[in-house]
């Protein structure tokens, strides 16, 4: 039977038309394509076709841009912003401009051109997200740019072109329109009750068990109420806390990747390798002001955003901001769990 | 050289990326996909086939559910909202729902299983037109329906299955998030200004004529400054109008058709014959109110945004509310009004 959900954090409203969840299966239009080739400049021993690199994590010992590393982030060869240039801002008439200052870097997630982000073994997954975490660390020391965006898509048009299994940074002179929504419903859904309201969904989520799809100790893997995409899932540390900077290198990690691997595996398993994308979502890069009396830290949490390619979207629901998801969420982790049972691998 | 722009209505961010516009030609990887057979049930002469029409623009003396028609409207085969239902609001824990009380119709827009919509005639692309007009009008009746969508897609996925060319129309009983954003920032604007936003956008744009694809007396189409997608293309009507329901059958109706289908067609010519959608944006179901000081009439304006699909998008742009796109607007522009000197038909 339809309905509709409205998405405590946006506000979003999202109409469901729940065919069986079987069929969701079938809407898996689109496939993986084959990764090509067998090596490219992201590989272990072709450090110099790519530029310089900003950051790795190697044995100790190896010099830069040599073999030796098991995360590597270079620049992006067409980036879509530049850090070296100044911040200009200018009005053109009624319009608004900003010269494109910020970074975008890619994260070469394996020396290895056949590895798949869910396929790594625990520590070298662990060291993907802590290069999240220390990349955005390192961004934020820029106080130019105000967002560092974090993302992964997985068998996707152009980003997909070497074959090999990487992710994405931008930082951005301004936050994105559905970041700042979130934090300004956060800020007043805190300000209202003195609580974070993604603190406040996984309780309900823990306490109703009919979205959860996984949890360790640390981390907790749901379909949300509101799914705007068949399959959608978020990833969320289970303690408030506001920032993926503050992710500790011990069991903070550890547990992060397990439950993100968890989660790529099953949707992987469950709907047939589709392509996907993920979304870190995280604080923005908050300069401290003396007339800021409530600290930003305590309302946000940050999280990752999963949305697997089960269908063709036209574009049409991001223009309209109206969704409508065949899907519902239970349905979807219903099938998650199940193919979890039947799974010795996830 | 890259930058950041700004959307003056719903306050987002874009960062360009301008390859060369030639460039955006050849990342053209999606295609119209052939229309599949010769009838269906949609065609004239196979009226029986669907669930009795709700609205027909049709010839005089013809029958309901008889040949005879120009544009025909039916219940949608697999709705996502009903009508004939109550609306239910609940709380689940934090969470909200309704349920999906609502219409889901298909407009036919042609008896003629090959036409498609920028090849009809003049005045059967009129009654198109009007028919989104008289059925958002007779849906605003309904005041449990909070908000009309009207929008078209051509060549992608599923709802092209049938092959005949159709457009849908969803009455909601919410406002979508993107249209709820784009009213409160119209409103804010008038509120300081006591201008319309969009009337002062066209000015703007007809001064710098930069952007401008095609202007007829009633009509403007051109890139927006902040376009989040290649070719992304806007029509307005030039005079202030809130309501697609205030649309005039005489010329209003003729000069919205040739701006559409100019539009559509140079899209068609420039780009290959990619796969597109539009939207219609116009004023939600207002329910008048003692304490409405100031009329909403006065701040919003209707209009139709196309996007064609010339790359593939990853949901991600969606999911985070960031927008990269390779194409200034100006260059869209230029390469569409080039077009149209090359070509004859458009």
């Amino acid at each position: 039977m339809s309905q509709l959900r409205k998405d405590p954090v946006t506000g979003r409203w999202v109409a469901f038309h729940p065919e069986r969840v079987r069929k969701a299966v079938e809407i898996v239009t689109l496939r993986s394509p084959r990764q090509r080739g067998h090596s490219c400049y992201y590989c272990q021993g072709r450090e110099a076709e790519t530029p310089p690199e900003i950051f790795a994590l190697r044995q100790e010992g190896t010099a830069p841009n040599t073999p030796g590393w098991s995360t590597r982030v270079v620049p992006h060869p067409v980036p879509s912003l530049r850090v070296e240039r100044q911040l200009v801002r200018e009005g053109l008439g009624m319009f608004d401009r900003m010269s494109g200052v910020g970074a975008h870097e890619v994260i070469v997630e394996s020396p290895n051109h056949e590895a798949d982000l869910s396929g790594l073994e625990n520590r070298a997954l662990e060291k993907v997200f802590l290069t999240y975490r220390d990349r955005v660390a390192d961004l934020k020391r820029d106080q130019r740019l105000r967002y560092i965006s974090v993302f992964k898509e997985h068998g996707i048009g152009r980003r997909f072109m070497t074959g090999h299994s990487i992710s994405e940074i931008l930082g951005l002179p301004v936050t994105p329109l559905g970041i700042k929504t979130e934090l300004n419903q956060c800020r007043q859904y805190f300000g209202y009750k003195q609580r974070c309201i993604f603190c406040d969904i996984i309780r309900d989520e823990q306490r109703m068990n009919e979205r959860v799809v996984f949890e360790n100790e640390g981390f907790i893997v749901f379909e949300p109420f509101a799914a705007r995409y068949p399959f959608e899932t978020w990833v969320l540390p289970k303690q408030h806390q506001s920032d993926i900077v503050l992710l500790d290198s011990g069991e903070g990690v550890q547990q992060l990747a397990e439950a993100m691997r968890t989660a790529l595996l099953l949707i992987r398993e469950a709907l047939l390798d589709p392509p996907y994308g993920f979304v870190l979502h995280t604080m923005p890069n908050t300069v401290p002001r003396p007339d800021y009396w409530e600290s930003i830290d305590q309302d946000y949490h940050w999280h990752f955003e999963i949305v697997p390619r089960v269908r063709e979207s036209s574009g049409l629901d991001c223009a309209s901001g109206s969704f409508v998801n065949p899907v519902l969420p239970e349905e979807a982790a219903d099938f998650l769990r199940e193919t979890r049972q039947r799974s010795a691998t996830c």
